[in-house]
């Protein structure tokens, strides 16, 4: 990608400019799908580049032969491109050339040389963002603890210029609130912080003869019945491509889905007042949930039996660097069975079959400051793919004066929960939209709403009533505009109208949600209607390359005018048609003292889990271990 | 427990009885939390028995010492303790003895030596099923399969007395559907059916230096910061009793839960005509939950690292039997991480820590005749308990006429899907609603309701809206009657108001679903009235010994007077009390190809989540992963 470098810098001719976004672009689905790999020559590679330079956003497409350059419109969505590594780096050192900065801090009793500002996405209120790039940086004493988030100068926001790196204000509202103590809050192994809990045998995921799975290509992960395209990406973290399953009866690999990655993120904190209400984070499009995904730990982030995948991303120059270990690939056996049955003793039979549950797993973290995520896609044997997030990491908290509840006013709100001495832990969301671009065996697809309503029997029968199925093809987006309802269930199947099954079934999938949440915002509220892909759980759209992240191209500082919402809303046909799903796993979180000083990890996810897209259990003869095939081990010398 | 079962014989002098049940009465709830071990004398060890002799029930208290036997009025709750597993091996009989049985299978073309029938329970319609206890048969081709459950005799219903093993009704309306094909039936892996799927390099959990638990006295877990007491039952399956945790500040065991196991179940199947309308199955108050957990398959029900645990129950006669391998008991490791964080590089501080996610599975499996029921209690080392069902085993099946949807009328219904030429996976549900004494930090606790509702800030900030958290004890049973809601949320805690944490919150534990589902049977239909449980999927009551069994203690026929619906509506107080919070587990299961001829496990459940419990992060003190720790494996000779 060295000509697509070269090619940038002589299109800005020496002005000063900053890449924000270089990849390879998307090739026309078409063309993809079309390809034979070994028969056809490769498609043309063509490079996305989103920069900015003198106050202006570029998008551009560089053909990464010749170095060719397409401009594209850039001016008809507000906004602007991800903030980058760099001048996130240059951000945090602008409040300390501000002579006001330096004598609130020091009047705090807190020492400069101690103190570290995090640059924060402002969002976007219509007010004090609009026409200027800002950042809002948030300080802490690092005083003690490699854990400063613990330690807040709270109330102290100082507004900046992004692309000045000028300090416009500095609010300053908690004067007489004190730092929150450094004792307690350390997390790392080497710090005294209480006796280390070690359980004496480590019961470990072992595979000492080597994994099945195969790369391929640097990227087409090969395991069992499945086979997908495997690729890092800086704003969505990974990129799964071309997922396709083997049908246990031909062989034949069938399509599953042509694209899926997490496509927008939206944490919005539910505390109004004036240092906080602005944290609506959008964190792939303002920061890049792959960008921010640091080096994985073996043995601890993924088992002994991981390997690992580098990516390269482009810093602001446009040059290439490599983040080492940010995927890891490991297949798991958690202990459970993918199907079993004892047959009763009354018909003289003594059957007892089980099988072993075996699924690949393609891991990846994002480091968001304060926040990790874990997403994991997590390949079954049986065709089910299980999309999971895992929330740890560290709760950003607020400085309050209390040191216990008792102290509280009842009808006071302090947006939180206590969780130490003069520490609240803010209450926030966090919603992960999926876009999940379904091919079931083809690209032509339908959405299928089926429902499950209460049928009255009529008195026909000595039973009132049942639960009745009832099957409606969505014609247009609206139709699947889905807000799920517990006491007014269906099942969302995503079909094939034109692969019917030997006994007449349409080939499909359906997406099964484990627990959500559903945003309480005001639909009308500036930070919701940027992140309107919250509005519901389930969407569908037409497969269009241009619409690909849900809270917009430019999310950061985005007005909302470019969001899954305002697609949808055009209402466009969707039956037999080439259809995206996009789904949006919600989490609420309350805050509580186990949260403190990092959270153990909390999951949810959705699966996407063939229905009658096989002609009978994929796994039914999948084999179950036996003793003698099982892994020799014995316990380590040091252990 | 010889004593006793002499003490029941010479109760019935000489008459036939039946013993349904014979557990260990459950002492008084005071006496073992005052009661010491090595201190004081174990209370007084009584058997609690429910029997039955000339068509009466009989609910009797025996002194296993002295045999003296204290009998309970048993009249003034409808329906029949649960069928034996002697009498289900007596029923499968009657039909062969009536002529008109006989007659209708060979005029089907039916060997009867290949005829197996299956006693199903007939539910509760108020007519015909009252008065008399009854049994409906339901029989099945096995000729060419094991899974005779894929070839039904349609339509054949054989109502036989239970008392009596007279054939009563026969109600044959299937005569003309073909009995389906056995062909591709069977799923037992020494029967050709397919090649067998294996992947050359096994993945095991392993933990070759043995495991970080004991059991002491036959049933007291401890492992890492958990003890519980663990007891195979034959109608809960497995129950757990004085889970209690160590508070890793001060070392001290604190209680979490006094009691919990699955109560009931409730499994309505949604075809409403003749031979179907009845299968409302209640499999723990009809069948017993624990009766119908065969042994487990080491290796592939559980892992290798797994170690087992008999049960002992009763036969009908009241001599005791052994249930071997009924329990298994395991640590498990799944590759995933219990908190983890990396420091962002522009900190400049290279921080990266992550923990494994370690935990201590509780598992059995009840066959219920085709169906598998996986229940797991999980306890992990931050303090959380994961109850976790999966459901797998056969779906049971309806035979048509049909080979292919083309054949089907639009506007006909099916009850279900046509999984393979005729046979259609009739539509369902499960229920499994679970007993959970909460005893947080001692007995007395409250439930409160943690709603989280949309504020405004009505102009007085930039947002105008965000999420608030707004706590209400509940007072009575009915407050505690939750039906959830995505759009209008809470969380949902069992708070010890007496117990303040360092910093003034209420020692808590919160229940979190994961995916559930609702009933949509009518309230006033009689399937639904007998498993009320299902009406909420949260309850409270005030502890009472004798209301554990939330279908009614005699489920059989029973008529639903007897059930949590009918104790919480007398609105008790529940606030600082010794409380019990029941929480229903719900899938809808509409069958699809997949489970065809057996399925794939599909499984879901909830947490018990420490919430203000402790001052901080359990696990932040547990050690990671080391290289020179792990096991010391190398792949088998023969794989």
């Amino acid at each position: 990608m060295n000509g697509v470098h070269k090619a940038i810098k002589s299109f800005f001719s020496g002005k000063v400019y900053s890449v924000h976004s270089l990849v390879l672009e998307e090739p026309d689905k078409q063309v993809v799908r079309r390809w034979r790999k070994e028969v056809d020559p490769l498609p043309p590679r063509m490079a996305s580049v989103i920069a900015r330079s003198a106050g202006k956003n570029y998008i551009m497409t560089v053909d990464v032969e010749s170095g060719e350059i397409t401009q594209h419109d850039a001016t008809h969505i507000s906004g602007f491109p991800l903030v980058t590594l760099e001048e996130m780096l240059s951000a945090i050192y602008a409040p300390f050339s501000n002579a006001d900065f330096n004598r609130t801090i020091l009047a705090r009793g807190v020492d400069l040389a101690d103190v570290a500002c995090l640059p924060f996405s402002p969002g976007w209120f219509g007010k004090a963002e609009d026409g200027r790039r800002l950042v809002k940086l948030e300080c802490f004493s690092r005083k003690d603890t490699a854990n400063f988030y613990m330690r807040p100068i709270e109330g102290l926001i100082i507004v900046t210029d992004l692309d000045t790196l000028q300090v416009l204000e500095i609010v300053d509202r908690g004067k007489h609130i004190p730092i929150p103590k450094a004792e307690g809050t350390d997390y790392r192994l080497d710090v005294e912080n209480g006796p280390i809990i070690k359980l004496p045998n480590p019961v470990s995921m072992e595979q000492p003869g080597g994994p099945n799975f195969v790369i391929e290509d640097e990227h087409l992960v090969k395991w069992a019945n499945w086979e997908f395209h495997l690729k890092p990406d800086p704003r969505a973290g990974v990129v799964i491509s071309r997922a396709r399953v083997s049908d246990p009866k031909s062989g034949v690999m069938r399509d599953v889905m042509y694209q899926g990655f997490a496509s927008e993120l939206f944490v919005p904190y539910m505390d109004p007042e004036e240092a906080w209400y602005f944290k609506t984070y959008m964190d792939a499009g303002e920061y890049g949930f792959g960008l921010q995904a640091l080096a994985l730990e073996p043995l601890n982030d993924c088992p002994r039996n991981a390997e690992y995948m580098d990516a390269v991303f482009a810093a602001s120059d446009g040059t290439p660097f490599v983040r080492s270990n940010m995927v890891c690939i490991f297949e798991r056996y958690a202990g459970d069975a993918a199907w079993r049955h004892t047959e009763i003793p009354i018909t003289e039979q003594l059957i007892r079959e089980a099988r072993p549950k075996i699924s690949l797993v393609v891991r990846m973290v994002a480091s968001l400051a304060n926040y990790d995520y874990v997403v994991d896609w997590e390949f079954h044997a049986d065709g089910l793919i299980h999309v999971k997030v895992s929330l740890t990491g560290i709760v950003i908290v607020k400085g309050t004066t209390y040191v216990n509840m008792n102290q509280v006013n009842q009808n006071e709100d302090l947006y939180g929960t206590l969780l130490s001495e003069n520490i609240v832990g803010v209450v926030h969301d966090h919603f992960v939209n999926f876009y999940l671009d379904m091919d079931v065996d083809g690209s032509d697809n339908s959405f299928v709403n089926v429902h499950l309503q209460r049928e009255y029997t009529d008195g026909k029968f000595p039973r009132k009533s049942f639960m009745k199925v009832n099957k409606t093809v969505a014609k247009t987006e609206k139709e699947a505009q889905i807000k799920m309802k517990l006491t007014d269930p269906s099942e969302y199947h995503v079909v094939n109208p034109n692969k019917m099954s030997r006994v007449g079934n349409p080939a499909g999938y359906k997406v099964v949600a484990a627990g959500t949440a559903a945003s309480l915002l005001d639909p009308d509220d500036a930070p919701q209607r940027r992140s309107a892909f919250t509005n519901n759980q389930i969407w569908v759209t037409p497969y269009n390359k241009s619409e690909r992240w849900s809270g917009g191209l430019f999310a950061y500082q985005s007005h909302g005018e470019d969001t899954l919402q305002v697609w949808s809303d055009r209402d466009r046909a969707i039956e037999n048609k080439d259809i995206v799903l996009w789904y949006t796993l919600g989490f609420h979180h309350v805050p509580c003292q186990e949260d403190y000083p990092i959270m153990p990890a909390v999951s949810s996810g959705f699966d996407l889990k063939p229905v009658n897209f096989f002609s009978r259990n994929p796994v039914l003869r999948i084999a179950p271990y036996v003793e003698n095939e099982l892994p020799v081990c014995k316990a380590a010398a040091s252990a």
